[in-house]
């Protein structure tokens, strides 16, 4: 065949080792929290039957399925009309579809498995979902998700845990000072926002108002009530939301005055009783989380929320939401499983990692990365190295030769570009006294000292 | 829509959290190795240009890629010669494939960041494939790889490294005892393989021979011989290769008889020069690997190893290789970039997982799932619970309250079905006396203690 130049499809991308580094610092801290809170991890297939994935995410969420090909000679059993148009052909020539998001194969995962499943089941799932979505900056083909889930029960422990993941995740994400993420974990209720629609008169226009309201931090207040005058709201029932913009107090004081301008609306009620309750069993906890904040006018666009709601926001960087999620009634109805109800949380991957990278919040050091590099002036050093190496290994330490004895300085560049933090020399001088020379390459220090000496040395400073 | 009865495509799977688990240890413990060896993460996109993935794997690897279907109005750009048949109609309404393996993929990604990179490049991936295989026993149509590879050397200190990492994989894999596995690193180089084809006099028909003697394993010898007489190898030259299969004495020994053997061909004594300078480094680490064997007919299918072979052979399981590989040139030469050369291995996680699975290698506990559940009896102990709670996760310890205070057994049994190892029961008596009831699930026993002491055993035991 031809020699070729290799390109990329559009919008996806390679992560070669510094950035596979700083993805795995992200993805390692979500999970390790997961765990913590007893999450167990699940791996779905790539691919879904396309009857699991469509109908699932709307129209146009159809349109952005990735689809594969059936194999072989795939038009075999099509007919005329079949090949007459895209959509006739379509379902004759694929059955299957990249997943789309977590959700809808955790979903089927949980009818399949049911009767294998231990509820309530709390699963994390961390793979790649796929969207046909014109590429743009921040939005690719191929990105991770990084979902928990606790479903088969209503207790609000799960939410109260849910903010407590969330800011342990952002805590751990910044442990390097003095820069910081400035954050808010807002957190509301969708009966509360169906308690304020029916306060102000317009009940049934729930969906209306959520996706209205969620855009008042892109459009501010004017716009959004200008929205909902064209959705249909009656003016008046507009003047008595105003007090809703401007709650003061603290996250229980703000409830408070909640619970008045919801005093006529049962399910409003309820909603601020579950917000109550959610904010008793973190003090239960003695954990402090100061960055949560009620927030009545979050919504999220999502329909099949019914409960508390969620979201991340930077607020010392511009950035949209970085983490989001909420209970939801009926995940898996449209597979013929009932009332099942649960509570679930994303992390947006891509967007952590461009704010971390923003405020410089990655750690200096990969722990991934070779720890220490042997460098050999000639052949009969380069042997001789071998058993240090052996021996800086066998401690858990990890290290390489340069492999071959070429010139010093092509051998110091490899490790100064792989960002090897430690150097080892050894010429014939070091194989006779047994004294290597040990380089601190991000000091620039460097000193003579014996094997067992350098291992003590860097098993101290290792961060494994 | 209707609801539906979902299922799986046929050759995929879902892992719950057992498999997770027992998945996880395979993969960090390959993951861990090819660190402590200096090799560094990359990820590549799961689909590629067919054009990078179309000639690759021969024609029926072409027959077996996964191909996506362009998005929108695939047919729009047709016409109807297009649609007269599969052939015609595939390059026209599909530029996408999903990746076949990781070494085409990691081959593009090699070139189109050549500039990038830091040569010698030492990588490991380990990321699902997919083929459109027909699905049966232990073949999936998606699956996992783990490959490392170095390029850019010819240093035979890799080979050497090689040996070392897929014995500190299977060693580590199984530090359960007293079950254990046996197992043959089977070594040979191409070029020892050529060298015998020149001695016989066969020159030529090294590929033959190589296809042929691969089967010996599963065949016999008369079978193979049969075989390269069907290759069109004379009878008399078949004579000739008698000794090899009777090589006697341990690896150096084994090499002198093939030196005598081979004393006629050139490549033949470089590939036993190759193998004994593999066995010197070898030697030089001071590490002793008692599995590995030089074996002349290790041959490997693939045709694009040009020096060592690696394979490795379980002993006591049935099960054919459960990891191999080799040193190729020319690895990049397809997309234009040529004389590089590489040498890499890659572990059969799925046929590992079976082979530990059997011989029950698997560790007794999951270092992912939650270490200790607390059971409260009612709404009040629930509550004082979350605070022993927190001061447990503040510890790092993975732990849960079940979500409400229901019957005890109900808590127990979720417990018991998610394999926790402790539980602490909080009543009224624990509340008021500060000592908890703890219990070893394990073991069935249960102490009255208080948290901190609780806290202590468990971070002790703790596999963290």
């Amino acid at each position: 065949m031809s020699k070729q130049k290799p390109s990329l499809p559009k919008g996806t991308r390679d992560f070669g080792p510094a950035e596979m580094g700083k993805r795995h610092f992200i993805l390692e801290t979500i999970k390790k929290v997961y765990q913590k809170y007893g999450y167990a991890p699940i791996e779905t297939p790539s691919m879904e039957n396309l009857s699991v994935l469509q109908g699932k995410y709307g129209d146009e969420g159809d349109q952005l399925l990735f689809k594969i090909l059936n194999s072989g000679d795939f038009l075999s059993k099509t007919d005329q009309e079949d090949i007459s148009s895209s959509r006739n052909l379509l379902p004759k020539i694929s059955e299957k579809g990249l997943r789309y998001d977590l959700t809808v194969p955790f979903a089927r995962f949980v009818v399949m498995h049911q009767h294998e499943l231990n509820f309530p089941f709390k699963r994390y799932q961390i793979q790649p979902v796929w969207r046909a979505d014109r590429p743009q900056k921040g939005r690719y083909r191929e990105f991770y998700q990084c979902d928990a889930d606790a479903i088969g029960t209503d207790s609000l422990l799960c939410e109260a845990e849910i903010v407590l993941m969330i800011h342990e995740v952002f805590e751990k994400l910044q442990a390097k000072q003095p820069n910081s993420l400035d954050y808010a974990i807002k957190i509301n209720n969708r009966k509360v926002l169906s308690g304020i629609v029916e306060v102000i008169g317009a009940s049934g226009k729930e969906t209306d108002f959520a996706v209205a309201i969620d855009k008042l931090d892109k459009i501010g207040q004017e716009k959004v009530k200008e929205e909902l005058i064209d959705r249909g709201f009656p003016t008046e029932s507009l003047q008595k939301i105003d007090p809703l913009f401007s709650l003061s107090g603290d996250n229980r004081q703000q409830l408070n005055h909640l619970k008045t301008f919801l005093s006529t609306s049962e399910i409003g009620l309820k909603g601020v009783a579950e917000l109550e309750e959610v904010l008793t069993i973190l003090e239960g906890f003695g954990a402090e989380v100061p960055q949560l904040e009620i927030d009545v006018t979050l919504a999220r666009g999502l329909s099949y929320y019914t409960g508390a709601i969620f979201e991340v926001k930077p607020k010392n960087v511009e950035m949209g939401s970085i983490s989001g999620g909420g209970r939801y009634d009926g995940l898996t109805d449209n597979f013929g499983l009932p009332n099942v109800s649960g509570v679930g949380i994303s992390f947006g991957v891509d967007r952590i990692y461009d704010v971390l990278e923003e405020l410089n919040l990655f750690p200096e050091s990969n722990q991934e990365t070779t720890q220490v590099l042997i460098v050999a002036f000639d052949e009969e050093t380069w042997k001789y190295s071998l058993k240090a190496l052996n021996a800086l290994r066998v401690q858990g330490i990890k290290s390489e030769l340069y492999p071959e004895p070429v010139k010093l300085k092509k051998q110091m560049k490899y490790g100064n570009d792989k960002n090897i933090p430690y150097v080892i020399v050894i010429g014939s001088e070091e194989m006779k006294s047994g004294k290597l020379t040990f380089k601190n390459m991000q000091e620039g220090s460097q000193s003579n000292v014996e094997l067992p000496e350098i291992i003590k040395q860097l098993t101290n400073s290792s961060v494994n």
